[in-house]
């Protein structure tokens, strides 16, 4: 398999070693018990994970419970009752979640969808920086960031500027003092490239510029240290890795020393200090609870509160050592069984510059996706020509790894 | 008791012949088969409707299906799989909430939080009248609506003016061609108060202004006509009247003329005329789906595609009828049984002037409602002195009227 700078050998390992490769690998995985706490259907090989986590065994009879038990029979009162305490989920969950993300309690609330979290948290950053011009992105970015980031501007007034993440650092630095915002993914969606968190925060605050991280597809997926890389604020969604249901609620952190200051467009009613005064104007919460805005939509909480407890005592140091060993594995598979057959690798070799997924590049991808998920193997497909496949290191297996690449090659064979 | 402007005197009817009173108006319902699609506690009088719904029977099912089998199985394929659809679940219960609306297809998509929604419609109908100064809105509306009428005209620089219901049409005509926005809600969420829709919208038309409403309290309380009545946008909530569950999400209906105009500041991915294309601008979709925003909370949606099919078959028209027996019964009740013990009814006595709600007020209204709820009647309070008890037609009975009333009695006994 090419990448643009390289080409690999084919392998002349037999199918029987890989296999034997795959099972001693799979053998040695320290998080191999956590694949029990995932129900993934018989035969197929789930590697969609980075679109849609599969589900965590612990959430159907917590979702029955919430409609059942909380909603049924405790009605209204489930709202503050000790039965449920839906009031306080999107900081309950706030704080499992930035667990995750290396952040201390009470800055991180759920709710609300990504999209317009990212909208809030954008004219909240760059509100921060009256005066300042310019609100720069990522020209790859993920369609919904771009999106959002232009409408900011529209109404800010700000120039938005895409660049390219090669010239993320060079950019910051050249717009200096004109700098509001600067808005980066932490993981490309589509190729799968992670991008250096604490080194561009840096850039950015040393023109005074606020950074606002965009954390889909990192958070569940690898280490993160918001607090101890003093980032601003983080955006992301909890379907992919953290596995909690289709359109689960996203989550937006908030840098303790920016809570006071930051004022939000999306003034709902559940981020003011005293919500159930009913006052006619808005005061904001002063913690992080000035970030929730509307009513929490509570059953997708409960899944999401259910499928957290999947990271129950795993080390995500550990997490990260077996994800990069799936996707390195699963690099070596499509170097060795799919060598001139057509594909690139697009992601990074370099295990520091992936996150938790390998995207491969070929011009039949339209066709292979489907195909091969009509053979059990799940990936994705996006435009106009990637093929991406996503490991979860809670549930996904080296033989997952093995299967995907066998299965893409023969499709290859007819 | 009293009313601001008139004193009923104390009932003598005897007890007993409230009860067989009740039993005959139950027994004469045409919706009383309606009760067995609502699974209600033992023992529970619920006239907490108007703020979280009774749990519907279909429900569990069809999230224990949403769970299990679209999602544990399907995985990905359930976004477009005939399996389950989640990629249609907006516009397919925009559809369902815009049947109870009086709105034509494809003119109404169910998405986020009413909060967001507020945002984005208010934004949206203030861009359709570029250059006028003023949003106009209630000086008693929900306060998310305050709020974030505020925010908006914050973000556009447009006069935001609140006045009481009793002004609204005065306002409107005083504004004349400076009025950009008239928002107002159909009903008062505090004192159950209905406003005239059509007769408004009017007002705003003459002017050329864009009308607003909020339908939290309205939609699935009674019978509306969107479409007839020309209004230009809605929003509104799915889990009051419509039983959607906890934090179910928000509708937006979009009057088709104004499909080609509208420019929300949410532009997020999913409202995008090519989603899938992943391209770098923003092209909205063509009709009432550019309206859509984040990824959708399919869960959630799931809970209120079930909680919908309570309303199958039955005549909206039927449903006010038994609404305002049954909101007007408790009233009697309440004149009679509540009598010299210090409550006032806030709601208006003229049943066209009424919503699905009756708020009384009292001094202790702090402790009668827990008190109340903790014998079994539960319903809310509101600052500062405010008793709400909302009635379902779809589940309510005179019986419960009856017995909200006593057990108020009863507690003011001592």
């Amino acid at each position: 398999m090419t990448t643009t700078t390289e080409t690999n050998a084919a392998g002349a390992t037999p199918d029987a070693s890989w296999a034997e490769r795959a099972a001693a690998l799979d053998a040695a995985n320290p998080l191999a018990p956590c694949r029990e706490r995932f129900l993934l259907p018989e035969g197929v090989t789930y590697l969609d994970g980075n679109s849609l986590g599969a589900l965590p065994a612990a959430v159907p009879e917590a979702v029955r419970d919430g409609v059942a038990r909380q909603w049924g029979e405790g009605l209204i009162g489930s709202w503050f009752g000790e039965q449920a305490r839906w009031w306080e989920l999107p900081h309950r969950l706030g704080d499992r979640v930035g667990a995750l993300l290396g952040a201390a309690p009470e800055q991180t609330v759920v709710g609300d969808s990504t999209s317009v979290q990212i909208f809030n948290t954008l004219v909240a950053a760059a509100r921060l920086r009256p005066g300042r011009g310019v609100l720069l992105t990522d020209a790859g970015h993920f369609p919904t960031d771009a999106y959002l980031a232009d409408s900011v501007g529209e109404l800010l007034g700000l120039r938005v500027e895409r660049v390219r993440p090669q010239e993320f650092a060079d950019a910051i630095a050249r717009h200096g003092e004109d700098l509001a915002v600067a808005a980066f993914p932490a993981v490309d969606f589509a190729t799968g490239e992670r991008w250096d968190i604490p080194a561009l925060t840096r850039a950015a605050h040393e023109v005074g510029a606020v950074a606002v991280w965009d954390l889909c597809h990192a958070a569940g997926a690898f280490p993160l240290e918001l607090d101890a890389w003093d980032v601003d604020f983080a955006v992301g969604c909890t379907y992919k890795y953290l596995s909690g249901g289709p359109g689960a609620p996203a989550f937006v952190y908030a840098n303790r020393r920016h809570h006071m200051q930051m004022h939000q467009p999306l003034t709902g009613w559940t981020g003011h200090a005293e919500p159930f005064a009913m006052h006619g104007t808005y005061t904001p919460a002063e913690g992080v609870g000035r970030a929730r805005i509307g009513t929490p939509t509570i059953l997708s909480m409960l899944a999401l509160e259910a499928a957290i407890g999947a990271f129950d005592g795993v080390d995500l140091e550990v997490l990260r050592a077996q994800s990069l060993s799936l996707t390195g594995f699963f690099i070596e598979c499509c170097d060795a069984l799919l060598a001139g057959r057509g594909f690139a690798l697009v992601t990074p070799r370099e295990p520091e510059r992936r996150g938790g997924q390998v995207t491969l590049r070929h011009p039949d991808a339209a066709t292979l996706v489907p195909a091969a998920a009509a053979r059990g193997v799940v990936g994705d497909k996006r435009e106009p020509d990637l093929l991406r496949y996503g490991f979860n290191a809670l549930y996904n297996t080296h033989a997952d790894a093995l299967r995907a690449a066998r299965t893409l090659a023969e499709l290859c064979e007819g």
